[in-house]
C-alpha cells in the first residue's frame, strides 16, 4: 500500500490544488488521497474528524446560530493522458482541477485558516461522486450518519465559473421501441420494417421546442434527445426492433412525476420505458440563507443545467447552491482546467462571508 | 482425415438427397462431400471429369447441337441442430435439404442415368456459395477455366419450388450518414443531434412505395429498407453521427449504374456511401434455349425476388433460370425441410427434357 502523500495547508490555494491534482484518485481509488485529507484535517485542533469509508467529514462547534455544509468529492473520471497537473500564467492544467480538486483545495484552505468562523461549518470531502449513485459518499452518509450532513445550508463546490449557480435540471433516460415483423429484404413486403416505425418518434424529436421557464428570476432550459439508437439483425433482413435512447432534461419546477408524464404524452402511441430519473432542485433562492448567501458573494446567479449533488440536498431539506472554481464544460475532458483567478476568487469570497 | 462415404446412385433420388445431406459439408468444409461426388462421377464412363478445389465438373462430348450446364452448389450455412436427415411421409427434414442437396442429387440421378441426353450436359458441383463472392466455386471457376462453364443455357437448382423461377432482382447496401455536433447533453442546444437529423430519412423510407415492374410476362417486385441503425456516443452526450444501413433489392430492368442513381435521388441532400452491390439478372425468356425449356418442363414460371448465381451466368453471357425443388423461404431456417414430391418432379421433368 502507498504512503499517502502529507497536504501543506500553509502554503498558497493554487499550489494546493497542484498537490490535490497530483494525488491520482479515479473512483474507487480514492483510498490514497482521503487519507492525505484525513490526516491533514486531524491536525487542525478546532475541528472534529469522523471518517466513512473514503468520506471524511470535519466540523466546527461554536454553537453559531446557524450551520452550513461545504462539500466537494474527492474522486475524478479516468485518466486520459492528463495528470500531472501543469501550470501556466493563467490556468491549472490536468485531470481534476476543474472536477472538483480546485473546489477541495479552496475547502482545505477554509478549514486551516477560519478557526472561528461566523457560522459552524461541517466540511464533507466524499468518494464516488463519478460513478453510479450506489456508491456516492454523501449519499451513503446522509444514509449512515443523517446528523453529520445535517444543516441550513449548503454550498457544494462544483464547478460554476467561481459564481453562484442555482437549483438544477433534472434528468430521466427512456427508451422508445418500435417492433415489427423480420422477413428476408429479398421479399420484404413479408416483413414490416421496425426502423421505418421509428420515423415518426424521430421526427416529434426534430420539432421539439425546449420550454425554457423561469424560475426564482432564473431561466432554465429544457432539453428532450435522442442519445443513441439501434436497431437491425443482418443485412438482408428487414428488422423487427429497433430501440431510440432518449434523455430528458427537466427545469426544478417538475416533479419526477411530471416529467415522465410529458414524456409518454410527447411519444404517445410508442412504447415507452423509463429506464432512470433523477429529480431536480429547485434554486431555493428565496430561503433566508440562501439569499445571504448570494448577497455576501455578489455577482450574478446562474441557473445550473447539468444534475449535481444540490439535488441531494435539496431532497435532505437543506437549501443548496454550487459555487466552484473552473467552467464546468471543461470537466471530463482531455484538456481540462481552472483558471487560477476562479480559485483565488472563490477562496476569497468565501473567507469574506465567513468572517 | 475422414474417409469420403460412397455414394450410391442406384438408389432413388429422395434416398440419395438423404446421403448427401448426412454429409456435413458447411462452407469452407467440402472436401468430404466433393471427393464422394467425384468418386461416383469418375465411375461413369460418358463423363469426363475435372476437379478445381472442392468444385467438381461432369461432362458429356457428344457433339449435340447444344450445351447445358445444370449447376448446385455443395455447401451449407452453418449447423443449427437439424443433421442428421429425417424423413416423413412428405418431407425431408434437415440443414440442406432445401439448399440445395435435393437439387445436387437429381443432378447425380441425372449424371448417372442419362447416358445418352438429347443435349451435351455440364454438370458443376461447387464450393463455398453461402459465403463471400470472392470464395465462390462458379466464380472461381468461370475465371480459371471458362471453356468449362461455356454453354448456351444454365439450369441452376436452387431451390424454387420445382418450377422455373427466371431472372433475379439485384441487391446493392449503401450507408445513409447524417452528422451533427456533439455536446453534454444538460445543455443540449450547444450541439447538433445527428439521430434527430435522420428522421427525414426514415420517413422517406416509410413512405416509399415499391416499383413492381412486368418483365419477360413477369411481375418483380422492388424493396427499400433499412436493415440496421446506429448512432450515439453516450446517454448524456448529443450524438455527432447516425448511420442507416439502407438495401436495395432492384428488379432486373434496372443496371448497377441505375440502383445506384435512384438511390442516391432518393436520398437527395444525404451523405450516401454503396457499400456492396450485386446486378440482377433479366429473366432472357426470349432467347430460344430458355423458351425451349420453359415449354417442356410447363407449369408457371415465377420471378426470382432473392439474389443467386443466376446472375453470374447472365453476366457470362448464358440464358440461365432457377429451377430447383425446396421451398426458398426455408433456407437457412433451423425448421429447412424439402417436399419429396419437389424433387421426384424434377428430376422426371429434368430426364424427360434431357431425354
Amino acid at each position: 500500500m502507498a504512503h499517502a502523500p502529507t497536504l501543506d495547508l500553509g502554503t498558497d490555494v493554487v499550489s494546493l490544488t497542484e498537490q490535490l491534482v497530483n494525488i491520482e484518485s479515479v473512483s474507487h481509488d480514492e483510498a490514497l488521497i482521503a487519507d492525505a485529507v484525513e490526516h491533514a484535517l486531524r491536525a487542525l485542533a478546532h475541528l472534529t474528524v469522523t471518517r466513512r469509508g473514503h468520506t471524511i467529514v470535519a466540523r466546527t462547534d461554536l454553537d453559531r446560530g446557524e450551520r452550513v455544509v461545504i462539500a466537494g468529492h474527492l474522486d475524478t473520471v479516468p485518466l486520459n493522458d492528463n495528470l500531472p497537473a501543469r501550470r501556466d500564467a493563467d490556468l491549472l492544467h490536468g485531470l481534476g482541477t476543474c472536477d472538483m480538486k480546485a473546489g477541495d483545495a479552496v475547502m482545505l484552505k477554509l478549514a486551516a485558516d477560519v478557526t472561528e468562523p461566523s457560522r459552524d461549518i461541517t466540511f464533507i470531502f466524499y468518494e464516488a461522486e463519478e460513478v453510479a449513485s450506489v456508491h456516492n459518499g454523501l449519499r451513503l452518509l446522509s444514509e449512515s450518519d443523517p446528523d453529520l450532513v445535517r444543516a441550513d445550508f449548503a454550498i457544494l463546490m462544483e464547478p460554476s465559473n467561481a459564481s453562484v449557480e442555482a437549483g438544477c435540471q433534472g434528468t430521466m433516460r427512456v427508451d422508445v421501441r418500435t417492433s415489427g415483423e423480420r422477413a428476408h429484404s429479398a421479399r420484404s413486403w413479408r416483413g414490416v420494417n421496425a426502423i421505418h416505425a421509428a420515423a415518426p418518434v424521430l421526427a416529434r424529436l426534430q420539432e421539439y421546442v425546449a420550454r425554457q421557464p423561469v424560475i426564482d428570476g432564473l431561466t432554465y432550459h429544457e432539453g428532450l434527445n435522442a442519445t443513441r439508437i439501434h436497431g437491425g439483425v443482418a443485412g438482408n433482413v428487414i428488422p423487427d426492433e429497433c430501440v431510440v435512447e432518449v434523455n430528458f432534461r427537466f427545469a426544478p419546477d417538475r416533479s419526477e412525476a411530471d416529467a415522465e408524464a410529458f414524456v409518454r404524452d410527447f411519444f404517445d402511441g410508442f412504447d415507452v420505458t423509463v429506464t432512470d430519473m433523477a429529480p431536480g432542485a429547485l434554486p431555493g433562492l428565496d430561503r433566508p440563507a440562501a439569499k445571504a448567501f448570494v448577497e455576501a458573494v455578489g455577482g450574478e446567479v446562474a441557473p445550473k443545467f447539468g444534475w449535481t449533488d444540490v439535488a441531494r440536498f435539496t431532497a435532505l431539506g437543506i437549501p443548496a447552491v454550487n459555487f466552484g472554481p473552473g467552467d464546468p464544460t471543461y470537466a471530463h475532458k482531455q484538456d481540462e482546467h481552472v483558471p487560477i483567478e476562479h480559485i483565488v476568487r472563490c477562496e476569497r469570497l468565501l473567507k469574506e462571508w465567513l468572517a
